[in-house]
């Protein structure tokens, strides 16, 4: 369904061939956690939205395959933690991102950032440089889901609180990023939209939430379950192996 | 380069969509294997070729992925071999089976099968089964790169030798073949030919390299490298982690 979903966007243009490839990397991570939420994903994710709550200026980063995989949990994230929504891809064309606005408002998002943009993030080229003020250029905490490494060293280099959502734990977007939610993107958005409506109007909660994480650990955590799961499966594997 | 020859590929008609987002998977797992070839995988590689070598019907069986990436090594290892070379899509369609064959044929490899299959293979479900007595289904010794699961166990249930190449130490394909080789395709290939051309007319060559894979142990070893290079990096991973 997902495969389906993104091979359909990419022959209507919304998203590039790179982000069909990109998923692909994504499905085989997903497959060394389990295809579950980790322990620890939980726990950065939950984090991740008490960094929206607490933001000033909160911005969701939308490219084409979290606009085609996700515009609703994206809407819900965004109604629930009163952020902005912007869309920023890769592969820049003004069709591309005039049709990724127009996807998210008919699911409902009002007034979607990024056909017009006033600013340009330092050290970027130019297409994948442009950006709004009113958006990701002013904004004090971005997440910017399946980002890639370029774009997410230069928003923290800028001195933002950057929350990555990425299946692949050594990625340079996760290394980056300040929170960094190693899960599938529609399970972590899920998770995240509700413990926003919880947290809402809770700021104890939100602060706990975000006094739990520590990324290093975080991620070492999860490094250690993909190793668990290799190791099980090695096991099965010697027994598959023995048979032949 | 490899995923703009895909991607042209796919947009051609010559790759199926499903075959770019395996690509992707495929990166994910050289991503952690190092992105180079595995002491394991050359032992795999070579006793792959003496298994080919010391056939009676040895044949390699062509992808729309393998055909655009290693048009050139499936011939070189055709040749070295002396095996049959036949084209079996997933999503088989008679344009792209003609295409793929074409292409491979103007890559100098002579008389490819596949165009007028005369044989189904057991227990799949029709376009996919059609296969050429002259190629896969009367053939001892099958090489087959990038093959999905199913297909893979339905040739070792014929009773066939089945060599793979494949990322993903853990996949169907690899768990069924007789010989996995959990490499990228094209270095693969590369070492096998290189191997055929040396081991061709030394039959003790073939012998011992036969001799020296153990196909569970191999597995065992391929993935204890993957559990030490995420070791490292989550090492590494602490030092980034403590300076946020």
């Amino acid at each position: 369904m997902t495969r389906k979903k993104l091979v359909t966007a990419a022959r209507e243009g919304l998203v590039a061939w790179e982000g069909i490839i990109a998923h692909g990397r994504g499905e085989a991570f997903d497959y060394l956690l389990g295809e579950r939420t980790l322990p620890q994903a939980e726990v950065a994710a939950r984090a991740a939205v008490a960094y929206l709550l607490r933001a000033d200026r909160p911005l969701l980063s939308v490219n084409g395959n979290v606009a085609v995989l996700a515009a609703d949990e994206i809407g819900d994230l965004a109604r629930a933690t009163r952020a902005r929504v912007e869309v920023n891809v890769f592969h820049r064309t003004e069709e591309r991102v005039e049709a990724l606005v127009a996807l998210l408002e008919e699911r409902g998002i009002g007034r979607v950032l990024g056909r017009n943009p006033d600013a340009s993030l330092p050290g970027l080229e130019h297409p994948r440089a442009l950006s709004s003020h009113e958006g990701i250029y002013d904004a004090d905490v971005v997440l910017v889901p399946l980002e890639d490494g370029d774009r997410a060293e230069v928003l923290v280099g800028m001195g933002k609180t950057v929350i990555s959502i990425d299946l692949n734990p050594l990625s340079r977007t996760n290394r980056a990023a300040t929170v960094a939610v190693v899960d599938e993107l529609v399970r972590a958005l899920r998770i995240m939209v509700a413990f926003a409506r919880e947290a809402k109007d809770e700021p104890e909660m939100a602060e706990t939430a975000q006094g739990a994480y520590e990324k290093a650990g975080n991620l070492r955590g999860v490094l250690g379950a993909i190793q668990e799961n290799l190791e099980a499966h090695a096991t099965e594997e010697g027994g598959v192996g023995d048979n032949v």
